[in-house]
C-alpha cells in the first residue's frame, strides 16, 4: 500500500528543492515568508496552523492541507478540534469543500497510522 | 479497464461514512441540507440537478460534477441538455472550465456505458 | 430615493457601447456569445436564466446576479423559483454568498416595484 | 460623517429579516448553521472568530469580513491578534487580499472608535 | 465630478500607511515584495504590469486592476495593448469578468483624461 | 517511465475531439475564441502566452498551466522568463499557487527532455 503521507512529502520536497535551486528572488522570498508566518507570535502555532489550514480548505488546495494536516498533527492538535476548524470551512466555503473534506480525513487517518 | 463511476462512488460512500461517524454536528447537517436541496420544490428535480452542475463546473470541481452528473443521468435529463447547460458555465466561467468539461464527458460516456 | 435597476442598466449600456465601439474581435465575440447562450435549445428560457443566475451567484458576481434576476423577472420565473435556486447557490458556494443574497433579495424587490 | 459599523449592520440586519421572513428552509438552516457554528466547543470563540476571518478574508468577501471583525473585536481578541490571522490570509491568499486588508483596518478602527 | 483616480489613490496611500506603521513583519515583507516583483529583471516593465493586470482580473479585483492599470499607463502601454491583454482575461476567466471590464474602461479614461 | 506531456497531449486531444463532434454551437465558439486570442495582434505571441499562463496560474488551473507551459516553449520563451512570470502569479495568487508551481517546474523539464 503507498503511503499518501511519505509520497506527498518526498514529491514535495524534491520539486521544492528544484524551485529553491533556481534562485528566482521573489520565489525564494514567498517560501521564506511561508515558513515564518506561522511561527508563534501574538497568536500561538496550533492557532496558526488552523489558521492555515482553514484558508486552505476554502481555497480547495488538496496539497496545502496536507501540509497543515500534518503540522496540526505534530503540533499536537487532536482530530476534534481540526475536524471542528474543518467544519467551519465547509460552511463558509460551501459543499464544494466536501470532496477536500473526505481527502483531509483520509490523509488525516493516516497521519495516525504513520504516529 | 477501471470503471471510474464505481471508483468513485465507492471512495465516496466509504469517506462519507467515516465523516458521518465522526458526529460533528456542522458538518452532518450540511450532508443533510445537501440532500434535501435538490428534492422537488418550486422547482423540479431535473432543473435543481442541473443547477447544482453549474454550480460545481463553475467552481470546478470535479468530484462535484460526477455526482450531479450522476443524479441527472438517473432524474432522466439527456446528453444535450447536461452539455447546454455545461455550456453556460463555460461562457460564464472561461476556458479554465474546459478541463472539467473533458472529464465531465468523460464520465458522462462511463455512465452511459453502465446504463 | 436612486433607483438601483435603471442606474445598473444605464452604466452596463453605457459602458458596453463603449467597449463594443473598441472593436476588439474576442472581447465582441464574447458580448455575442453571451446572448447566444440563454436563447431556448435542448433547455427553455427561464431553465437557463437560472442556470446564469446560479453561476453569477456562486462566483459572487453581483452585477452578474442582477443581470440575470432581471433577465428571469422578465422571462416570467416566479420569486420563489428563483429563491430557490439561490438556495441551492447558497449552499454550493457557502455562507460567503449570503452577502449576495442580501443584494439580490434588495434588486428583485426592486424590479417587483418597477413592475 | 456616517458610522460604517452602523451602516453595514442595519442594512445587514434589514436584509436578513427580509430572507428570514421568506421561509425557504435550506437558507434557513444554513443561517442557523452560521450562528451555531462559532460557539464555544473543541475550539474556544476567539479561535473560532479568527477561522472565520481568515477565511473570509482569502475568499474576499467583505461582509463577511466585517462580520467577524466586529464578533473577533467583542470577543476581546486583541489588534495585534487579528492583524497576525490577516497577515496568514494574506499570504495563503496573495497580493489580491491586499485591497481588503485595508477595508479591515478601516472597519477596526471604527468598531475601536465606537468603543 | 469626482477623479476616481485621485479618489482611488488617496484611499490607497492613507491606508498602506496605516498598515505599514502597524509593524506586522509579515504584510510588510508581502508589501515590499509588491515592489519588487515588476521591476525589470528576464521580462521587462511592461510586460510585467500586464502580468499584473491579467491576475488582477481573472481574479476579478477591481483595486488591484487600477493599480496595475495606471502602472500600465506610465510605463507608456498603449490602450489597444491593455485591451488585448484584458480580452484573454475575459476569455480565461469568462462572463463573470465583463463587470470589471466595464470598470477598467472607466479607469482608463480616467487616467487618460488626467494625462 | 510515463510521458507526462505525451500523456496530457494525448487525453487533451481526444476528449477535445469528443467535445467537438457533439455540435454544442456556444462550446466550440469558445474553443475557437481560444486558438485566436493567442495569435499575434497589438501584443507578440510570447507576450500572450505568458498571460495565458499567468492567468492559468493564479486560477490554479493545472491543464490549463500545462498548455500555456508548451506553447510557450514552442514560442521560445526562455525558462527564466516563464519562471518570472509565475513568480508574479505566486505573489499575485498566494501560497495556494505552490502545489501548482512544483507541478509547473515538473512539466517545464519534461518538455525540455522532449526537446
Amino acid at each position: 500500500m503507498p503511503n499518501i503521507v511519505e509520497e506527498f512529502n518526498e514529491y514535495r520536497a524534491k520539486m521544492n528543492d528544484k524551485i529553491l535551486a533556481d534562485n528566482n528572488k521573489i520565489i525564494k522570498r514567498i517560501f521564506n515568508l511561508d515558513t515564518n508566518a506561522y511561527q508563534a507570535g501574538a497568536l500561538d502555532v496550533k492557532t496558526k496552523e488552523l489558521l492555515g489550514l482553514v484558508a486552505s480548505a476554502v481555497l480547495r488546495c488538496d496539497d496545502c492541507i496536507r501540509y497543515h494536516l500534518e503540522n496540526s498533527y505534530k503540533a499536537g492538535l487532536s482530530k476534534e478540534e481540526v475536524v471542528e476548524a474543518l467544519s467551519i470551512a465547509t460552511l463558509v466555503g460551501g459543499t464544494i469543500v466536501i470532496p477536500h473534506l473526505r481527502r483531509a480525513y483520509e490523509y488525516w487517518d493516516a497521519l495516525e497510522q504513520q504516529g
